[in-house]
């Protein structure tokens, strides 16, 4: 060390280097948003490519912010797939929107972890009363409102939610008989052929296993059909094993398909069935009463999820999971070793989030639930919701104007499945030249056992204009290729 | 509606709008870290409080973006507990810092969601990139790099790591026969009495139980005996029970003890069972060579983890998981719908995360630690690691050095644990006043039967003069209370 200089005491930014440099951030992500159309939506990146930019090892020394900013767009801008590009028309959205970027870097500035009440009333109580408005705005039933048996908490997605509701199932079937490994009961779930993966991997992870899951058929609306799933209830009764939870999906991820709550529910009541909801995507929906049909028979529901950092807007990640019975999801997940003892969870007088979740810790993210309320207002959301849905059927009345190509099935809301009237290889071929030409992104799924185009007009920022310019494009390459 | 204004077309915030709400919520947290230490740290809220100034619905109509940032001062801030305080010692932290906050920042602004590969090459690519320079800054085990049989991933949290440990050696352990309800094979699994409660709680979720997980005695420094974990083993075995998983800890909650990987490490070869190692705390210790020690024997571990979001200024969450055999933990997680196939995926040149953890969805957390380790580089984080360390002894020496306390034992690190020589009620009344009165935060413990208070100095923003004011707050309240 040739130099004079006295000795660092601190590597740390101050604060006003935090502003300097926060606003230089902000600055960044405000132009990425007015750029956002000029890359090709998703990322060109070979595997490999990425990772060959960046040094073998981290720096020994400290590197300026201004170098490390300056790398996001050298490195890291051409790795990105753009979620928040209008022309993203791919899965299901993962949304973001300002008011919710800047309730979550308060969030990050705050740094709170929420995992009891104590160590930040604020982070548990918002949370709470804003998944109680929800219960009001969604209309969902009375019984998942935090005054009454039930409650909402945060958690990071609707897969997390499902298996937080198969543990509680879990429980209840076997009356909290821990040492299962070994038990007799043999436990079996059931979900329509067209439910979330998750479901799935929920039953492994609870040493349920995938092999009882009980595939259930659907209809000509991908639908579950609920004289099937009655039917396979009765024959594992028969069988002497233990029916203990059903999945019922509002939208799913193929096709948007609605079971039917109501005569689900009723089955899985008549069977003291767990029922689980997994609106992931569509529960957004609900915040239009006209849309809210598809909730009937949500009062049968022992558990519901559905992810505001879907279609509401509020980014990732943010899915609202609610209980009938919180007392049981609290059994089922609970430990309280002495080091988290505190009066307040002694006093009963408040919700401790931890024990509703996998995690113990958990960050402040109502923060950013609250400021998408409150920026919007349930006016302002319900507009762009309405909005997604319009654009949706007239790009459905499109594909069904042009005789090439086939409508799969009539959006419920803002999913449309269409496919060309051709082998899957050239839908295949269709969809890779539209997503190689970076003008927009769309992915498939294979319905009846053909594949099938889906276009989810969800993306915060996708207007009429980005869609019909979609189509124009999907009819040049459908005209180039047939 | 009286007004003839035109209906509005958007309620989306525009760049400009995010632009300068962005530069005032920085501004606002630029001015929260200088005031931070006029606050009480522990929340003087009571239960129900910050509720009872929320309005009851969520609102209609969309409110200004300065009315939502103002009821941060006055919704919010009475209901947080100062995580970011320097005068925070209890628990163990959630450090932010600067860089990891913008960082994540960044994360918010691109919004991309990485469950796989091609849903942004940047988001994996830069994960298993900064994961591996991990590997080397800490000195882990060659096995642990992605170009090795292992690699690392990002958590959530740690209880999620342990979860994920747990599954896969369920899987090993029972060669995937997964209609475990029902099995014969009856799995135990192991840690020392001073293990985190999220083992316990993976057990619980594994379908395993609580029961079958044996609390294995520690010696004087709160280290698990090896010669009680294989008396157990044995005991189980010669049962007809199948010990499947040990937990060893370094750096446990109560009292940092630092479990012997080395010989429990042998222990589980012998036996064939995983070895998982929880160094959520402690871990970022090892990024100083003079504190590696306790990682001696690391290489017989199956998996490994430790939170960046502790002790490593990177805002939570960001836990790090490392496994020996990522096939195995991809086999044990994964689930393959037609709506996630993908020829990246196909091609098998790629990571999907999502086959990695609970969640599908994931964000760009990686963006927040790669910050981090670039903005104070390895030295930069060394410094502040070796002065915490050298501050907690400092502590410890000044609790030697006044009789009417005791230091409970010799602090390996930065978590100091001591006591009034007095009752459980003293210290507790001693515990109580201190944080009542706002100046500092700590919590406790129990050790051998007796109450403890903790002071964990490990807080980004804490320096020398912010423990000698504890020390002699704690001293004068002793005084009051003696």
């Amino acid at each position: 060390m040739a130099s004079n200089a006295p000795a660092k005491t601190s590597f740390h930014m101050t604060p006003e280097e935090f502003r300097k440099q926060g606003h230089a951030v902000v600055d960044w992500i405000a132009d990425y948003y007015h750029r956002i159309e000029t890359f090709p939506v998703l990322s060109q990146s070979q595997p490999g490519e990425i990772r060959a930019s960046l040094p073998k090892d981290a720096p020994a020394q400290p590197e300026p912010f201004a170098e490390i900013l300056a790398d996001i767009e050298r490195v890291i801008v051409p790795g990105i797939t753009h979620w928040q590009s209008p022309n993203f028309f791919a899965y299901f959205p993962c949304n973001a929107s300002g008011p919710a970027i800047l309730g979550d870097l308060l969030s990050s500035g705050f740094g709170v972890q929420g995992m009891l009440w104590a160590t930040s009333p604020a982070c548990t109580e918002l949370e709470t009363h804003v998944l109680d408005w929800l219960v009001t705005a969604l209309g969902l039933p009375e019984k998942f409102v935090s005054s009454n048996t039930g409650g909402g908490v945060i958690q990071d997605t609707a897969s997390s939610s499902s298996l937080c509701a198969v543990l509680a199932a879990r429980e209840r079937a076997t009356k909290f008989v821990s040492n299962r490994i070994g038990a007799k009961q043999k436990l079996v779930a059931y979900t329509s052929n067209q439910a979330h993966s998750s479901i799935e991997k929920a039953l492994k992870i609870a040493g349920i296993g995938s092999e009882n899951l009980r595939s259930i058929d659907v209809d000509a609306n991908f639908a579950m059909r609920p004289g099937a799933l009655a039917t396979a209830i009765q024959r594992d009764k028969d069988s002497r094993l233990t029916p203990f939870f059903v999945c019922a999906t509002v939208g799913t991820t193929s096709s948007n398909g609605m079971d039917p709550l109501d005569k689900i529910g009723a089955i899985c009541r008549e069977h003291n069935i767990w029922c689980h909801v997994d609106a992931a995507m569509s529960g957004t929906a609900a915040l239009c009463p006209e849309f809210r049909y598809f909730q009937n028979g949500l009062e049968y529901a022992d558990s519901y999820c559905f992810n505001p950092h879907k279609w509401m807007f509020t980014n990732f990640d943010c899915d609202c999971f609610y209980v009938a019975d919180r007392k049981l999801l609290i059994e089922t997940l609970s430990v309280l070793p002495e080091y988290l003892r505190n009066k307040a969870t002694e006093s009963g007088a408040v919700i401790d989030y931890r024990d509703w979740h996998v995690p113990l810790g958990r960050r402040f993210r109502a923060l950013k639930l609250w400021f998408v309320l409150r920026y919007y207002g349930i006016e302002g959301l319900q507009f762009h919701i309405r909005e997604h849905v319009r654009i949706a059927h007239d790009f459905a009345n499109w594909v069904g104007e042009d005789a090439r190509f086939e409508l799969v099935v009539q959006p419920p809301l803002n999913l449309v499945c269409f496919r060309l009237n051709s082998s899957d290889d050239i839908n295949q071929k269709l969809m890779d030249a539209l997503n190689r030409s970076g003008d927009l992104y769309l992915t498939h799924t294979k319905l009846n056992g053909r594949l099938v185009l889906r276009m989810s007009i969800a993306q915060t920022n996708t207007e009429h204009r980005h869609v019909e310019k979609a189509w124009k494009r999907i009819q040049e390459e459908a005209s180039r290729l047939m």
